[in-house]
């Protein structure tokens, strides 16, 4: 969809898809990973993770539809919204990863780690383009 | 993810997995379809068109998100949300149908038919479930 | 923000208004249900409310966008959105009234009860309205 | 709701329930601002305006559900996530401000605004909290 938009966008295009499908992937398999937690016998020892889950869905969800915007584009709200995306992709890996012996959390950690890489690679590009335009 | 589900789910894993994609898809067009809409010198001839796509894209973005729980299923809840899907992306496939010449609008008509027709068929699979259980 | 549209609305803005704070009031305290049953020592047999609350707050938040909306209005998404929205704060309701003794439940309950008899009725208008149109 | 939750909450609760509340508000305002926008003759100088409000509806809805949670608490998730409604409720209310003569935007700017402080004073509450546990 990114080639269909009529005017022009400010980040290079295929380094902007990867970050939104990474981002869009992460929602889905944490919306689908809380619930795969909620349903094991051992749900009291999962709460944090189903938190972080929740968080993480409803952040990247948001970031992926913020990203996917580029009428009056306005860099600092993309860039805070992809710093707690980053921020949140980072700690979801981390506390799935703590329970990789179930396979829901063991995958959900991988896109969520690839989430957290495509969302600090895309700011570190916006920091560069902003550091050339002030320059 | 569906495959990692540690319980039981009612429905046909595979017919499953390919609406909840769908309806996945259809909601991050019609988020880029509302976008560039916007951007468009004759945006004003396109105002119900970006209504459509924002309904599309909230309804479809729900949808999967139900249907990707399987805890404490409720089959009544599914079908009606799903219906709501259904009528959404047929109505947004047909708005942005009559805008085809703008090829965000072609791609956007085409996602959002292939939600609408899954979900009918999701729909209609757990019709005839419902049929098979009270027989 | 009602009497601030610029242009026709087809439905009753005073019940319309009074639908809209229904349902967000119920997303809102949905969120807070579901993370407060993840706290209790008894998380086990919850379950299935907190699912019904992640998929009441998902639902009830959509609808509430959707009847936010005027522009190119389409009575058949709102009347299938609105359904779906008194389906599932009338199984809310029910579901979480079976665990009043917790307080975060009983008000939760009776928050979504009142969603759920806005929307009917907002949805009893809008047939109404229909059944005039087409006499 | 708050107050029903059954273990500790590491934030002023007083404080926390006035941001939230200032969040939703504006989540719901944006929404119904963007598409009076979408009805004004106009439109196609407001489609900067339209932008802002969806990214503004989307980000503060988000924040207020992360805010609502606090099972596994996260202080640098809620910290990203409200610098993110700090930045885009400010910059909503500045473009709101630029169309104030239609009432609709003249009413999102003051609610815009009233979000960007409630999310810059709960950040600073929160900053403070996490310099005195580390003194």
């Amino acid at each position: 969809m990114l080639d269909t938009y009529p005017d022009r966008i400010n980040i290079d295009r295929v380094q902007l898809a990867g970050a939104i499908d990474a981002l869009l992937a992460c929602a889905a398999t944490c919306t689908a990973c809380a619930d795969a937690c909620l349903s094991e016998q051992m749900v009291g020892e999962l709460t944090k993770c189903v938190r972080t889950n929740l968080d993480c869905a409803d952040i990247c969800d948001t970031t992926a539809r913020v990203l996917s915007r580029h009428t009056g584009y306005d860099a600092n709200i993309s860039r805070a919204q992809l710093a707690a995306a980053a921020m949140v992709s980072g700690s979801c890996a981390d506390e799935c990863l703590r329970h990789q012996r179930m396979e829901h959390c063991r995958i959900c950690a991988e896109v969520c780690r690839a989430a957290e890489r495509a969302s600090q690679d895309l700011l570190a590009s916006m920091e560069r383009h902003r550091a050339n335009v002030h320059k």
